[in-house]
């Protein structure tokens, strides 16, 4: 079962224009490395249950030119009353001696075979994951060696590293038997409430995923890690579509098919090019940098830590680090992200009306869908351009800009 | 006969520094192309008369200039009363029972053989050309197969594909007959009254241009489309300059003496690239590009669809789209044309005080001769830099800019 | 004898956070040049004094890594009383009948061999050095062959183009037998002021430097003079880094232990890359840049003649031309340098409150240690960026910016 209805408002502006379980990893939806990871389980599972909501539309048409093996199942949750909500909708009609494995829609998983490991587990279980922060997280505190006590959510003390990585197997019955809980704070039905009620009176098993091999894309530089994080697992070079010689390619590379690398340009893997990309002549690909479906890197043109999504355009003299654009966009001859500020502190992003520390040195730019900025714009280090929006030649985008907005001098 | 007198005001910035019959095509004069058209119909002509008037010391110097086996008379128009008046001054001392071939100034022919077809068609002739959108045009209406019943100017209604050419082949004496006219609603006395009266007592033959094989060159975006319809001529590969390799050549280029690309450029054709000019190293340029005699297309510099006049300096980190770079221009590092407006409709441009659509998605900058920008300026779509003129550094120029004028941010 | 204790004011902001002494001359100290000079004398310099003042730390901890031969004796000058007061606390203690050779800290010298010359010429002698433009320095007024008659500081008549070159051998008992000397009318002990007395009493010899041979480092384009007269002594290609192929390498280059130039790169020499510098992807270097040790010219950045300190970071889509550009300064991306007016006049600088004018056609900026540019920033001709500045992306630099100063759009 896979939580995919959520509203990623934390995600904006990518969100805006895409429901979160399409934002792309390696030019691939979430929602599709979680289905694959589910059809790696074999025949553990009977059938998939995924529970949609937020820009359901576009789920489902993802859904419909998925060929899955799996008999799929789409539940619609109308309303966002929160994650146990959205569960229980799920179970109804599931036998109570089943057991459901459930998949946050926003969980993105470095080593897959985590999955596994849950499913297989005796009895019910939970995922957690070792993170450095975990103040912005579940904990989860144990008993015994790796049974469950509870999930505290956002502690202020620091108890523990593992924190609650939104994966669970549970038996149907123990969901149902503990299914009644309260609003939590924020006005929603919090899921980790019946786990907790079930770890205590049964056994709940916490499996442990390292450091690094799980992450939760709920913030929008959280996209541009999820993408790290699969990029690490890209071995050598694999080049499907046309090198024009000379060209120079380190590391490990991929590169789909219909995708041109024109003559002049610098790779330095790990990079991800998806199909019919163009990129040079004269491009600078860097590190951890993964362009999508249909874009366009020109002459002149750098991207380093980024993602670029599909049908983007930056033709000539631009530099993109560390910075999400999202699909459509245009960036004007000379449009330019910074990514440091000049303090070298972390960089702050407004998120929801509350500025949030993104812990990164480094970080550009959130360009929303088909947004256009004219040339020789400047872009301030964490700001975010909402969707559709227009940059006027040579403006310095200090701040975050709303969707539609039109930004003059 | 050439009509070389007209004042090209509607040109401008480019006729502020040179008349028109000396707008460059693949880096050579227009009246040059004209010229050697007419050298080509051998023993059809006996006298080359040109009426020259705007600037007329410079259409004489080139003229003197110039080994022609044809005999050349030039003939001053002092006042510009209109084309009527220049004809009937250029046939003065002819013989009635010649025929003379009058072409305009502004006339440029993809194929120089519909010259002939004129000149040998029996009895009076006028070339028709197949347009898209001839609302600008005087439309030929005819009469039987091809024979010309009257031009009709920028007609409402849509009456014809076929517009007058600019091109004639008539009797002395029947222009001598006919010469009787008004001055026209602006104040002029048009050629076109003359003809009208020949075709409406006795046979003018009308010759069609296929579409795409001529062009006048009244309106600034017209000088791109002529070098485009010029370099849609061209054949392989003519290089008679230096290739420093790694260079990447695509498509049809010519490249003239004493010319240097520098490693590391990449060129797709056609291209054209006239003597003694520099370019490179890593710069890019891309098909319908044109640069003229001593101009330098520096260090990651991209000229696309644009005509570079002679002496132009582009040192450093430029885009030049779509746009027309006058002789002797200073393009600062980082300066960008912008060639795409954010709503994607096509670009204006004004002329005269009236705002004109250029019907091209894609236009950026005309700038006069000898003007200069500073460092990282930039240029609005459409926009006109007068002659003379600088433009400060960081400067995002909006609208047209007088010619010797400073503009400061 | 090396005067070094000058303040070096008028080299602002290169000596904000570096004394005069340290000035890089091909990436190594002005004083290290002269110690090695000296080195060349072999036995006629039994010890070496060098006279310490501004920032004295800085250079006594420089001189503490010095290994040289001979032995080395530091003065402090507490007071900057002038360059007679520094020679006569240097001399307290050597003998009368001992010769001192006096250097003073700003002499840079191509012919290092003047020097010789100077030390072994029978008596007193005085190098005198020819230049185009001797009104700012003290002219050497000549009686017979070559003896000196007086020093002429700044004369308004043109008396002669040998002017003084700071290099002095003199007997002891001479100094201090003439050191009876008046404040100068800039309140400064003037050691010209003892030379003029001994010139009166006794034979000075002048030894002259060919012009292009010998310069003062006391305006800060000097300081590009310098190094471009230190590479004119560059020969052939000397690569001791790692270049990446294809790379394209004109004239006499020299490239240091552990730099890294990556493909795509153009370099013109006269060019001199310190260690560990890593230049490129597609860089460019023209003739008469110097790149000191771990430096980084990135992508699309173009150099050219202009003096590259410790630890610059420019990394992408800049141009810097006829600048300085001291320590641990970082460019943002599409930072760029104007070098030339846009009237084509000699660019001027403001030097302690005067306009002075550099006789340079072509002058770009002066940035001081630990500034930060943002992106798209540009620097008009001859602007000064103090130590340890910010400029904002975008901001246009008209005039200087003093140290410390955080300068807004």
């Amino acid at each position: 079962m896979i939580l995919a209805a959520g509203k990623g408002e934390r995600l904006r502006p990518i969100t805006e224009t895409r429901p979160k379980p399409l934002i792309p990893i390696l030019c691939k939806p979430l929602l599709a490395w979680q289905l694959e990871w589910i059809e790696g389980l074999g025949g553990l599972v009977d059938e998939v249950i995924i529970v949609v909501g937020d820009m359901k539309d576009k789920v489902i048409e993802f859904l419909s030119k998925t060929a899955a093996n799996k008999k799929i199942r789409v539940v619609e949750q109308e309303q966002q009353l929160g994650t146990a909500h959205a569960v229980l909708r799920a179970v109804e009609g599931v036998e109570e001696e089943e057991d459901v494995l459930i998949v946050y829609g926003d969980v993105f998983l470095g080593k897959p075979e985590l999955l596994l490991e849950v499913a297989k587990r005796e009895g019910n279980a939970i995922l957690g994951a070792e993170v450095d922060d975990p103040s912005q997280y579940g904990v989860l505190l144990t008993k015994g060696e790796d049974s469950l006590d509870k999930i505290l959510e956002k502690p202020k003390e620091h108890l523990s590293k593992v924190v609650n990585a939104g994966v669970y197997k549970l038996r149907v019955g123990d969901i149902l038997s503990n299914r009644d809980i309260q609003f939590s704070p924020r006005g929603e039905l919090e899921f980790t409430d019946i786990v907790n009620k079930i770890a205590s009176v049964s056994d709940v098993r916490v499996v442990t995923a390292p450091r690094g091999s799980w992450i939760d894309i709920g913030l929008p530089w959280q996209v541009i890690e999820a993408n790290k994080t699969a990029l690490s697992n890209l071995r050598g070079q694999n080049i499907k579509g046309v090198v024009e010689q000379p060209v120079v390619i380190h590391g490990d590379v991929y590169i789909g098919e219909e995708s041109q690398i024109k003559a002049f340009t610098y790779i330095e893997g790990p990079v991800y090019v998806g199909r019919r990309v163009r990129v040079g002549p004269s491009a600078r690909l860097r590190p951890y940098s993964v362009i999508c479906d249909g874009s366009v890197i020109g002459f002149s043109v750098e991207v380093k830590e980024s993602v670029i999504f599909e049908n983007v355009h930056a033709n000539h003299l631009s530099y993109i680090g560390d910075s999400i654009v999202c699909e459509g966009v245009n960036l004007g001859a000379g449009t330019v992200t910074a990514n440091l500020r000049f303090d070298e502190k972390t960089v702050k992003m407004r998120i929801k009306d509350k500025v949030v520390d993104s812990g990164r040195k480094k970080l550009g730019s959130v360009i929303g869908g088909y947004a256009k900025t004219g040339i020789n714009v400047s872009l301030m280090p964490g700001v975010k351009v909402g969707s559709f929006s227009w940059i006027y030649p040579g403006v310095v985008v200090t701040g975050d800009v709303p969707q539609k907005t039109i930004l003059k001098p």
